[in-house]
């Protein structure tokens, strides 16, 4: 079974054991406090059992790093980690608000060492896949970022007070947006929907970037922490990083505003 | 036919207008400047012809405010003012986020003179519906304002930067979101998902808010300037207000953050 094979299976297994959770409060009832700090909700077990189920049926070993359980070893010689946000965009997906996904990103041991990453929009069912080193697809077919290269006509999805005060107050960016559900959200930067992401909360977990940092990268884009670094951490939910994603050609201006 | 009739048979009019539009970045293409001051996408023109049509036929004379016409007197002596936004979410829709509708609001002279409000969601086919002093209805059940009375607990959808600096920053609101919808988004105050909305860009338009200002009041919320004052103002595309509407357990101290 391919990655991508594998991926998409525990995706349709998320989706379909999710789906008569959706827009329902008792899905958003909180269980426990999960590995990675924040609250488990119940659509987040449900997905994560599902996905969980899924990978111990595969047969080859692996490292499992999902955001409420921590960290799984399946098998007895880990041939790769397997990065899982079993929902992201709880809040919407709970509140019937269209915009929730699962971001899967299999990898090494750190978040510069990702070798496959893949969103699935479980609202619409679109596909953002990525192999390094060889490109960014939606639904199969090639994506790639803007070319947008003025402030003033950047779309940027914002969670960083600066952007927001130039943008609101001086209108030196054209649009700010804020979907909660970040790694649907770079997604649009990879197909060049929006030309900036930019999230300086130090809240960003690996599970809810990973795949999506690769995918960025594949469809052309620059993707770096807050002082313009490369984004590098271990493959542990409990790490938290900043982030600024981009089409490249207006990441220094970007840095310069964070 | 009633209120509802009208208003509902102007958005399926211009559901079908638009529907092989979304998503398709020629629904995009600047065909002028409408009378709002702002570009009229291709999207917008086919929306507000598909409801001119409807209203042409209703048979009643009635004062017609829409964002790219302006206004257009329909028959002799006006009953009513209707006040459409064609598409409330153009980005959104064009860029197949799915996040955009059709507000409608029928009234006198005045945005505090609303007698009814009708907004439609045109990914979900959700309508929300108010008529003065009579409630405010999602799909034709009751809705009202969440109990939220904490800063520390709000979910706020926010064009204002003090908000973001506050949330973000100092983490005294829970969360933060911008769709790019306001009328939908008010809509989400009505319905208790969210707890209040802020929009100090002095960007908003009766076209935008008129229907769903209703609405929220109806909910149980309250709706002001940025000054605490009640919102008045012409019909008329060309003026811009400030906007915060809440539950109004928090309004004051929303206030005192804009």
């Amino acid at each position: 079974m391919s990655y991508y094979e594998l991926c998409n299976e525990v995706a349709e297994a998320i989706q379909k054991a999710v789906s008569g959770l959706i827009g329902k409060p008792e899905a958003g009832v909180t269980l426990r406090i999960g590995a990675d700090g924040t609250p488990t909700e119940k659509i987040d077990e449900v997905a994560e059992n599902a996905a969980l189920s899924v990978l111990e049926k595969d047969g080859r070993s692996m490292r499992f790093v999902s955001e409420e359980l921590g960290e799984k070893r399946i098998g007895s010689k880990p041939e790769f980690t397997f990065v899982l946000d079993p929902v992201d965009g709880t809040f919407n997906a709970v509140n019937n608000i269209p915009f929730f996904c699962v971001p899967v990103a299999i990898g090494g041991s750190d978040l510069s060492d990702i070798r496959y990453g893949y969103v699935k929009n479980l609202v619409s069912g679109d596909v953002y896949t990525a192999e390094k080193g060889k490109g960014a697809y939606l639904n199969k077919r090639k994506i790639h970022v803007s070319s947008v290269s003025e402030l003033s006509g950047l779309s940027v999805i914002s969670y960083s007070y600066r952007p927001h005060v130039v943008a609101i107050n001086n209108h030196k960016v054209r649009r700010v947006r804020v979907f909660g559900c970040a790694a649907l959200e770079l997604c649009y930067i990879a197909s060049g929907i929006f030309d900036a992401f930019i999230d300086m909360r130090s809240m960003l977990r690996v599970t809810d970037i990973a795949a999506s940092k690769l995918i960025v990268e594949e469809a052309g884009g620059v993707v770096t922490n807050g002082n313009g670094k490369p984004l590098s951490t271990e493959l542990d939910v409990t790490k938290r990083v900043n982030m600024v994603a981009s089409n490249g050609m207006v990441h220094d201006k970007l840095l310069e505003l964070v």
